[in-house]
C-alpha cells in the first residue's frame, strides 16, 4: 500500500473545495459556472498527470481513460462534481477523487488492464441549476435526449447550450454512449445518513437504491375569521393536514427498516395569524428498498388521506414521481466485499435512501456503489464531512474490484 | 318610520364602495390614501347635509356634531371607514352609515337633543397601512400618544404625518379628547361570523368582546435527508407541530361555546420536499368570552405543547399579546333591546369574536355594539355582504337608544 494516497486525497478535497461561489459558507458549484470550469480544469490536469487520456462529451461530462489491451468496453469509476447551493466538499467530489486515486494506483503499479478503465466526473447530478438532476448520467445513457437537454434553462433563463459555451464547452459533441462501450460503473459516495457512523463501519456495500414516490396533497377547507367562527362551524384545512402528518410516521413504521415517509414542504393559505387556514398544500416523499412495500405504503397513505374527506373538506392527491427500487450488481458487490476482506476493512450491506448516478447506469451496465460514513449523518450543508481515511480505504477496495473487472489481476503479478 | 332610510343606505354603500384602489376586486381603502380622501369628502358632505357641524381631529377622525341644549358630553355613534386590502363594502362603513342615518332621523323629526349627538367616522381600525389597528379610537382615548402616532410608518416608509399632509389633513390638531366629553359610544358592525344568519336573527346585541391571547411556538428538531435518515433516528419538527395542531381543537372545545383556538400561520424550514423539517414556527390565537376560560385554555395549551419536548426536540413559546374580555355597558344594552322590542325586530345576545373600536371606548365611556348578519359569515373579502334591510332595522334600534341617551325623548313628543 502507498501511504501518499491519503495525502493526495487531502490535496484534492482541499483544492476542489476552493472552487465555490460562496467562500466561507459552503460549496456552491453550479454546473457550467466559473467554479465548474475551475474544478474541471483541475480534474483534467490530475487525469493527465495520472496517465489518463482526457475527453469531454456534449454535456460536459469528463472522462479520463486508461487504454486496455483490447479495445473493449470500459470499466467506469467516478461520481459527480457539481454541488447544491451551500453544500459540502464531499457529496460528489469524494467519488470522483476515489476514481482518480484508483487510476493512480494503476499508474504507480504499472498495471496495464485488459479492458479500459475510465475515470468519470459527471455534471449536474444535483439538478441545482437546470432541475431534475442526474443530468450527466441520463445523457450518457440516452434517457435525456439531445433535444430535451437543449431546451433546459436555469432560473435566469440561460439555456444549457449558452451556459456550456460560456465556459468553452462544446454542446455539439456526442452525448449518448453505446451501452456496449460500458463494462461496469462503480461509484463511491458519502452515505448522507447516520448508519455507518453509528455502527463504526468504514464501508457500506450498497445493496440497492430505494424506490421513491412523491405526492402533492392539497386540503381545501374554508377560510374564516379566527375570532368569529365557532369551533363547530369550521373547515380548518391545517387541522386536517396536521391529523394526516401526525399519523404518517406510524403508517410508514409498520413496514420496518428500509421504508420512510416524509412531509418536507408545506404551505398554508392565506397564512394569517387571525385567519382559519382555507387550504394547505404539502408534499409526501415515500421511499422503500422493497417495491412491494413501497406500493403498499403508497396505497395505505392515499387511503388514509382520503378518509379525511368531509362535507366541507375536499382533498386532492397528485402523484408526481414514481421510481422502482434499483438492485445493484451482485457480482460487483461480491468483488467489493472481497476487497474489504483482503484489506481487513470493516463493511456492511446498506441500502441507499437517496438517488445516485449509479441508479441510472444500472439500467445499462453492471453498477455498484460503496458508501463511506457521513459525520452526524449530515449532507447538503457546509458541515458535511467524511474521514479521509475512509476515502482512502474505499480507494483500495475499489482498486481490487476494478482490477478484477478490467481483468488486470494477472498482469499485476508481473510487476 | 320613513321608508327612504333604506334608499339612502343603498346610496351610501354604493358610493363609498366606489372609493377603492382595486375596482372589481374588492374594497381597498388605505388610511390617508386618495380613496380615503374621496370617502372622507363624501361623508363630510352628507354630515353637513344632515345638519351636522363637521370637524376633524389630529389623526383625521371625522366628527359630525348635532349640538344639544346643554354643552355637555356627547353621545358618539359610528365606526371606521378604512378597509383591509381587497375587503368588502360593509366592515366599517355600515356602522358609519348607521350613525349618519340616526342623525338624519333627528333632523327629519326636528329633534333637538339635550346632550349633543356626534356621528364619528374613524381612521385605521384595520391597521392595514400603519399596523396595530384601532388607531382612531386609541388616539381619541389617549392610548396612542401623539409621539407614538408620529413615529408610525407604512411599509413604504411613509410616516403618518407625511401621509396625512398628502391629502390635506392637519396632524397638528388635537388628537385626544377628554373622557368627560363622551357620554356613550354606540357602534353597528357586521357580525363577520355565521351565527345571526344561521339563526335568522336581524340584530345581535353584543354582550362583550372576547379576550385574546396570541402565542408564537417554535419547534426545533433536526433537518436531515428524507431518504437516508431512518424513521427511528428522526427529530422531525413538522411531525411534532402536527401532533400539537391536530389536538388543539379538542383542547379548546372543552370550554364550549365562546372559546376558540386557531393556528393560522405556519412556516417550515428548510421546506424542501426531500428534507426532514428542521424547525417549524406557528402562531396560536386563543380567544374566549370568559377570562377564566381564556387563562385556563392558555395554561392548558402551554402545558400540552411542553409535553412534546424530547431529547432532540426543543420548544419555545412566546406570548405576543394578551387582552382581557370587554363587557359592554348593561344600561345601553337594555336600551337597544327595548328598541328591538318596540320595532318588533328579532334580536339575540351575541359575543364579538373580533376586536372593535367599541372595545377601546369601553375603557372611558358607556360603550355598546350591535351586529347585523354577514352573508355566509364572510368578511375581509370582496364577497362580504349584509342585507341593507338589516342596516335599516339597526338604524331604528340605534335611534331609540340614542334618543334615550341624549335625553331627546321628551322633546320628540313636541313634534
Amino acid at each position: 500500500m502507498l501511504s501518499n494516497v491519503l495525502a493526495r486525497i487531502d490535496q484534492h478535497i482541499k483544492t476542489l473545495g476552493q472552487y465555490t461561489s460562496t467562500p466561507g459558507n459552503g460549496t456552491t458549484r453550479m454546473t457550467y459556472s466559473k467554479e465548474d470550469l475551475q474544478a474541471r480544469n483541475y480534474l483534467k490536469e490530475v487525469m493527465k498527470d495520472y496517465g489518463l487520456t482526457v475527453s469531454e462529451d456534449g454535456v460536459g461530462n469528463i472522462f479520463g481513460k486508461l487504454a486496455g489491451e483490447v479495445n473493449g468496453p470500459s470499466v467506469l469509476i467516478g461520481s459527480h462534481f457539481d454541488s447544491v447551493p451551500h453544500g459540502g466538499n464531499y457529496d460528489g467530489p469524494a467519488g470522483v477523487i476515489a476514481g482518480l486515486e484508483v487510476a493512480k494506483l494503476f499508474q504507480e503499479n504499472g498495471i496495464q488492464p485488459k479492458y479500459p478503465l475510465e475515470v468519470v466526473a459527471l455534471v449536474e447530478e444535483e439538478g441545482s441549476r437546470f432541475g431534475g438532476g442526474l443530468m450527466g448520467s441520463r445523457s450518457i445513457t440516452g434517457k435525456l435526449t439531445d433535444q430535451t437537454f437543449r431546451e433546459l434553462t436555469d432560473s435566469q433563463g440561460v439555456s444549457t447550450v449558452e451556459a456550456m459555451k460560456s465556459i468553452g464547452l462544446n454542446p455539439e459533441l456526442i452525448k449518448k454512449r453505446d451501452k456496449e462501450t460500458m463494462k461496469a460503473y462503480l461509484e463511491l459516495h458519502i452515505e448522507q445518513g447516520p448508519i455507518l457512523e453509528k455502527e463504526k463501519i468504514s464501508i457500506g456495500i450498497v445493496e440497492g437504491i430505494v424506490g421513491l414516490s412523491q405526492l402533492e396533497v392539497t386540503i381545501q377547507g374554508r377560510a374564516g375569521h379566527a375570532g368569529t367562527t365557532p369551533m363547530n362551524d369550521r373547515a380548518d384545512a391545517l387541522v386536517v393536514a396536521a391529523q394526516i402528518i401526525a399519523k404518517l410516521p406510524t403508517i410508514a413504521e409498520i413496514y420496518g427498516e428500509g421504508t420512510v415517509a416524509t412531509v418536507g414542504k408545506l404551505s398554508v393559505y392565506p397564512n394569517g395569524a387571525n385567519v382559519i387556514p382555507g387550504s394547505v398544500t404539502f408534499t409526501i416523499d415515500l421511499r422503500s428498498t422493497d417495491e412491494a412495500n413501497l406500493k403498499s405504503l403508497l396505497n395505505d397513505t392515499q387511503t388514509f388521506i382520503r378518509q379525511w374527506k368531509k362535507e366541507k373538506i375536499s382533498i386532492s392527491i397528485a402523484e408526481q414521481l414514481y421510481m422502482s427500487p434499483t438492485i445493484l450488481d451482485d457480482e460487483v458487490k461480491q468483488q467489493l466485499k472481497k476487497g474489504c476482506q483482503k484489506h481487513e476493512i470493516s463493511y456492511q450491506s446498506i441500502f441507499s435512501g437517496a438517488g445516485h448516478d449509479a441508479m441510472v447506469f444500472a439500467e445499462q451496465t453492471k453498477a455498484a456503489m460503496i458508501f463511506i460514513p457521513s459525520k452526524d449523518g449530515l449532507s447538503h450543508c457546509p458541515e458535511e464531512w467524511s474521514d479521509h481515511h475512509d476515502i482512502e480505504k474505499a480507494v483500495y477496495v475499489l482498486f481490487e474490484a476494478v482490477k478484477h473487472l478490467t481483468e488486470a489481476n494477472q498482469h499485476e503479478q508481473l510487476y
